[in-house]
């Protein structure tokens, strides 16, 4: 029943992402007591340049 | 005012998602009593490795 | 594996709810050929004044 | 940079939220490298007839 | 066209919905050269233990 | 704290984004009255067979 969103930045690898949901989903059982199977996770990958702090583009940020 | 978000494993065919959209608006309006043309979809097409259940990502499930 | 959030105008009572995630989720088995059980809907209810089109609150909106 | 949204059942406790961002957190910080203070979660408590797996809504779910 | 979801603490006044929809509208027409109906924004609320930032809830934020 | 997820159809320029993020963020600082810094932008390209607004889809729409 949760469901997880997850926007990062572009680039990391299939271990980050398979480490990242692995651990995740078991902070969220822990401390929910739901089942894992209830876990659901999407994650998009996001260009630099679509993300924006303080007005200013991540990809502008030197 | 609807606002429908569908996050879906890429692959599916244009004609999936023309189908989609136009079945999908029909039951909203159908239901809510809305126009159709108050129902607004967008489609994120995520990859495999993007989707997890039970903390394992989709790629991996054999 | 589908994901589908919905926005709505707050005020639609448990009958349309239950009415529009049964067919909205048919439509999308019907579609993408994915079993019905892999279909996970969340629905947002939202006041009228956390609406906008055109730059304008819905609760504005005569 | 990462933003997390987690959509769960509404009637949990603050020691439950306040555990699950601080173990999520650490879980992403982990996985990605990103220092803990860029990490974002937000959390939407949704009712239970707000929830449906399958076209059932959660609250009909005996 | 396009959806503009925004999350904010609760507790903001209509006024400051009503004048930031507007403005946001206005700040997406000038850069995006859409017309202003194509814009639809929704706020959510959140309660301030539902933000996290560094793995803190922004309710046990001293 | 304010988090601004925008959905808006591939093509724009980075130079588009940028001025968007920019005004964007200081319409949400001149309503909220809270600081720059924490306003966190995210933008997602769709491609126009990704958008649909009364069940037609936006590739559709001549």
């Amino acid at each position: 029943m949760p469901i997880v969103s997850i926007k990062i930045a572009e680039g990391r690898t299939l271990e980050q992402k398979r480490g990242m949901v692995k651990d995740v989903t078991a902070a969220i059982v822990k401390n929910l007591g739901c089942p894992a199977s209830a876990v659901h996770i999407n994650i998009t990958d996001l260009k630099r340049e679509n993300f924006a702090d303080g007005g200013i583009l991540l990809s502008d940020n030197k």
